[in-house]
């Protein structure tokens, strides 16, 4: 506090013309921006209020006002700012039903699929803008054919259905929602030979109680998403969505592999429960039941017939992101970009405006720091995307629209979808980047326990001594093009990991004020990590990067790979000696730090700067995973049966998968090869690191 | 004169403290280094004899040799240097025979197969150290079949034989130098149906005289080289040939259809002589007939019968690059690349070696320079090669090996191979440097003629009054890695285009001193040309590119192409919008170049440089050319059907022929798409270069 006051009284002394005063270093600046007095809960609140008045889908018109919102903030803000719009295939529904026959003897009900309106609901006059429940993407077409009941819908549960003797052919799967992205749901079951999938929300997400009298999903309550298993625009794979793009036609997207070919709807757990009800045959599996108070779920097929109809339209739709960039004074070229997007199933309270409103906080402390003097070194893009929802689609449109550019001169991407999901911080982060935010997290206090750090609590959530960091494989959120495509060092940050009314009419502003976040003190923490993550990186000399923590964590996989694939052959010994490489080299640019600062040039901090940035590019390899060209890094990518998942090494287990299922020798001979590849890919970023021609 | 005093005064001075005085000028330095005073034709030509002693082909004990001489040269200038080694598969001859049987009642001749030694050749005894006359990489086997005579072995020239009746299948070719490149000949004949091919010189390179009493090949002179179609190591394709590396199977190596897979030789003018004088059949064409006093050229097949016989074998050798490296004072980490290769068929004193003694000429004005208290700007980087002959080797390892760190930090690279081969000056490069090339070749006097500039005779030997540049799409020496696979600003010299005992045992330090260049004084003049051409790039504030140039070659290919394909429904309109947004950034660069001299800062001159740089890149894609990703450059590449050729746009080009032989609306399509491919990739460059994010 004393140095606060110190560095305030010199701001004001510089600001009348006491030049030759040094003006304060960048950590003053630093601690000032987490300070309470920049703080203010009551903004954010107000930010989030405004932006989730209305549901706001990509390409509606209520999504178009909620971008002019951001855009007026960030301008308000004195931030140069300016959208960035694409036309890209967005999916709506327009018809919809479900038909159930119990058994022969029984008549068919035909369910409302509608999600109910609460007394006193103070959005009931707009819950008619509310899509009906929907998968984006999903198949139009019929699905008439008896139930199976698949659990999570996941590989390994239909192979646990083949071994209980239930054949799926021309069946349509009941699953329920959890553990794997909804799409490869979809996705398993058709490979497993079903003709419609219908997904319902199981107890994970319920209480004996329900919103709004408490945080838990209501009985109609449904889980709309995508079921879209591709990256950006279905119809332009790789380019952006400009105006008279190239277009892929609907067989080549039917052929991408990406969109699913059976039809699919989500239900809620009330129309879940009934199926299971009338769903035969044997008992389930223990950890395939439901929570107390359900019925006994048995797996099928049948008796129970349903007759699934989905009809949806693809709309080629424009979309907003909004761009605001704070110019570096130091290094303009370097960027440091936030990112959240703004498009929500429904009111998007969680998902995603926490995460817009903690933005827009940013920008208004950001805007005070400036008012004192602050400048950052580089430059800070702040991005508010859009149809992120439908397949991160405004992301990866403007990461491939502006990907050479962004190549060489973006420093890192900082992700925040669901901001305030509940209590308890959680990162993931490309691992050069570990060490920095347990730094930061050391710096904040929690929100919800203003005795310890963010740092403390984090580590007493977990049963290790050290706090558990994700890694960004999976393709969540708007992260993936920065990280999978180009190669950027990348996190994401929340509190809470997952919020019972996700993707339902319920998550809006009353849900976040009642359970979510009543304080918005939440809101503020995500506020100050997330800023004060952006402002080390824009402003320290020396990039924060720490690429020991990144030899180490490949260390770790390789071991676990080891496990695997110990018994067939494959040599790791390239993979190990490359990360013995990257090691070296992490330990000889600590070194050339410390050499630094004898003979210190702007030139030379660039030097340095660069490797720590170019490093993680090369990671990525041009020609990118075999048969899923588009993901170029071989470190990390989405798991090929999950989309949300995450594998280290995506290249060598999609190798693997295969050589167990062909037992080849060829099919081992591309385990090796993808070995190789992996440890070339690090060898080339231990040279980067190390700036060295060979 | 005057200036040059001056400078050299303060030059001097400063050296002997008085520090206050401003340094020269970089262009003080410049001139001086194109000046007579630091010129030195007689170490340049000892420099030739040295290193032409032996016959030095890659991975024997004589280029090892030449290698240490390089290194030793550039280590006494005070360069720091080193050797970069690769093991990588080359090929040596091991026996052959080839036997004519002229007809069922002739007796069978069989040829010598080896190049004639003169009457008090200085050379005679090393000559058996000269490898016997053979292909690189060509196929061990057999063939024994009837001749039949297909001009220069084009695509072109099997269609007339097919319009003229002549079956292909089941004969050995003869095909005559000249062209296309000699493996692309063989890949023809072999998908014509030949089993194997002869390939002999023609009076192309001959006279009525010959060496050593004339320029002209002697009528045993045999021009050896490689049939190999790809680059780089045939065993390692896009990785770097090190240490224990993964390396391609030899059937995996066939499968790449980059190695011939019937056998092949290169016979002389005498032997080819013998051959088209007992082929029968009907008379060829009056373009596919021989200079006069040749016999009659006729097709055949046969009645001459040959049978051709070749074992090679192949052998992991180890090649060296001598790398040297003279730092940046200002910008280490940008680096501009002199790269001319080492290894010779023969003796190399054309070829290679005029441009290593030209190299090694550079070194030792620089060396001077920095006596004078020059030191430049950016890195200058100085690369002798090793196997370029058998496939470009040493260079495309070393750009593999240092891939990532090349893309972001090489500002061009200027290559040189047969330095000199007769007088005229020649150049190659892609668009953007084509202007710094005329301002040198301006500034430079004409070894042939002192009363007038290199660019007044370039401009004379052209019938245009704008001097006639090449581009750099061909894969004909070692630039092809830095172009085609990652996408830097190159340019490539020579003087004369083509010589006659090229790749003969006659290419030799004699032929040179009696006929390639007496005075060493084009030696002096590629050396400064390519000297100064470095110094500008190296030394210039704001690098000397020109994208306005790049924009109008580009709008010339594509009214070429739309020409070619203007009645298949294809439209150019994306590829001409996007050479237009790449022409206003061009522009804009321009403004932004004057912007600057207001407010002129280290890292507003590097951000400015640096688009001039990265836009080069943005031409590249990472997926490459469909079957050929390797090659990633979308405007240039080598042609399909000679590796030497060169196409603007090759995918387009490929995917038109693949249209035209199928005509389905599917492969129509693939033109189009290709096309916007490279719409796309001048759109992402003209982002590049403006410099701003959508």
């Amino acid at each position: 506090m004393y140095k606060l006051a110190i560095y305030s009284f010199i701001a004001i002394a510089t600001s009348t013309s006491f030049v030759f005063l040094p003006s304060p270093p960048k950590s003053y600046y630093h601690s000032l921006f987490i300070s309470d007095s920049l703080s203010d809960n009551s903004s954010i609140a107000n930010h989030l209020f405004i932006l989730t008045k209305r549901p706001h889908v990509a390409g509606s018109e209520a999504n178009a006002e909620a971008a002019a919102y951001v855009l007026l903030i960030l301008t308000s803000y004195n931030i140069k700012s300016h959208v960035t719009s694409y036309d890209v295939a967005l999916t709506y529904p327009v018809s919809r039903s479900l038909i159930l026959t119990p058994s022969s003897s029984e008549k068919p009900i035909e369910f409302g699929l509608s999600q109910e309106i609460y007394e006193n609901d103070p959005y009931a006059d707009v819950a008619n803008e509310v899509l009906p429940t929907f998968h984006a993407y999903a198949r139009s077409g019929t699905a008439n054919g008896p139930v199976v009941y698949a659990n999570y819908g996941r590989v390994e549960d239909y192979a646990t259905l083949r071994e209980m003797g239930v054949n799926v052919s021309y069946t349509v799967v009941l699953a329920r929602y959890g553990k794997i992205y909804r799409g490869d749901i979809v996705h398993n079951a058709y490979a497993a030979g079903a003709i419609g999938v219908l997904i319902f929300t199981d107890k994970d997400y319920g209480g004996a109680k329900w919103f709004p009298d408490d945080k838990w999903m209501p009985p109609s309550g449904v889980q709309v998403g995508s079921v879209y298993d591709g990256t950006g625009d279905p119809t332009t794979p790789g380019w952006p969505s400009t105006g008279e793009c190239e277009r892929l036609s609907n067989e080549e997207v039917d052929d991408s592999g990406n969109v699913p070919l059976i039809p699919s709807l989500p239900i809620s757990s009330a129309d879940g429960d009934a199926i299971i009800r009338s769903i035969g045959g044997k008992e389930a599996n223990v950890d395939w039941q439901g929570g107390k108070d359900s019925p006994i779920y048995r797996v099928g097929p049948g008796p129970a017939i349903v007759n699934l109809s989905y009809e949806g339209q693809q709309v080629i739709s424009t979309i907003q992101n909004v761009i605001g960039v704070i110019e570096g004074e130091e290094e303009p070229d370097r960027f440091v970009i936030l990112g959240n997007h703004r498009d929500a199933w429904t009111f998007g309270a969680v998902d995603p405006n926490s995460g817009t409103a903690a933005l827009l906080e940013i920008v208004q402390r950001l805007e005070k720091l400036q008012k004192r003097g602050w400048r950052p070194r580089r430059t800070i893009v702040l991005c508010n995307w859009d149809a992120e929802e439908y397949g991160l689609i405004g992301s990866t449109e403007w990461v491939e629209e502006n990907r050479e550019m962004l190549a060489s001169r973006v420093v890192a991407y900082l992700n925040v979808d669901c901001a305030v999901q509940a209590k308890n911080f959680r990162a993931s982060a490309t691992p050069q980047l570990d060490e920095l935010i347990i730094q930061v997290a050391q710096q904040v206090k929690d929100p919800d326990n203003s005795t310890q750090t963010i740092y403390q609590s984090w580590l007493g959530s977990s049963n290790d001594t050290t706090v558990k960091l994700g890694r960004l494989g999976g393709a969540g959120s708007d992260y993936a093009a920065f990280v999978q495509h180009i190669g950027v060092p990348t996190l994401d940050l929340s509190f809470g990991d997952g919020y019972p009314v996700y993707h339902s009419m319920y998550d809006d502003f009353v849900w976040m004020k009642k359970f979510g976040d009543p304080m918005f003190h939440r809101h503020v923490a995500v506020a100050s990590v997330w800023g004060l993550l952006a402002l080390r990186l824009a402003d320290d000399e020396v990039l924060p990067f720490n690429y020991l923590t990144y030899a180490y964590e490949l260390q770790k996989s390789a071991e676990q790979l080891e496990a695997e694939i110990s018994e067939n052959g494959i040599s790791l010994v390239p993979l190990y000696a490359s990360i013995e490489k990257l090691r070296k080299a992490a330990i000889k640019i600590e070194d050339d730090v410390k050499a630094l600062k004898a003979k210190r040039s702007w030139a030379s901090v660039r030097e340095l700067n660069d490797r720590l940035i170019m490093t993680e590019r090369a990671f990525t390899d041009k020609d990118g995973l075999s048969s899923r060209t588009w993901y170029k890094h071989l470190i990390y990518a989405p798991s090929r049966h999950d989309d949300y998942g995450s594998n280290s090494f995506p290249g060598i287990s999609d190798a693997i998968e295969r050589a167990k299922s062909l037992d080849s020798t060829d099919s081992w001979r591309s385990v090796q090869h993808e070995v190789w590849r992996v440890a070339r890919a690090i060898t080339q970023a231990s040279l980067v690191l190390s700036g060295r021609l060979t």
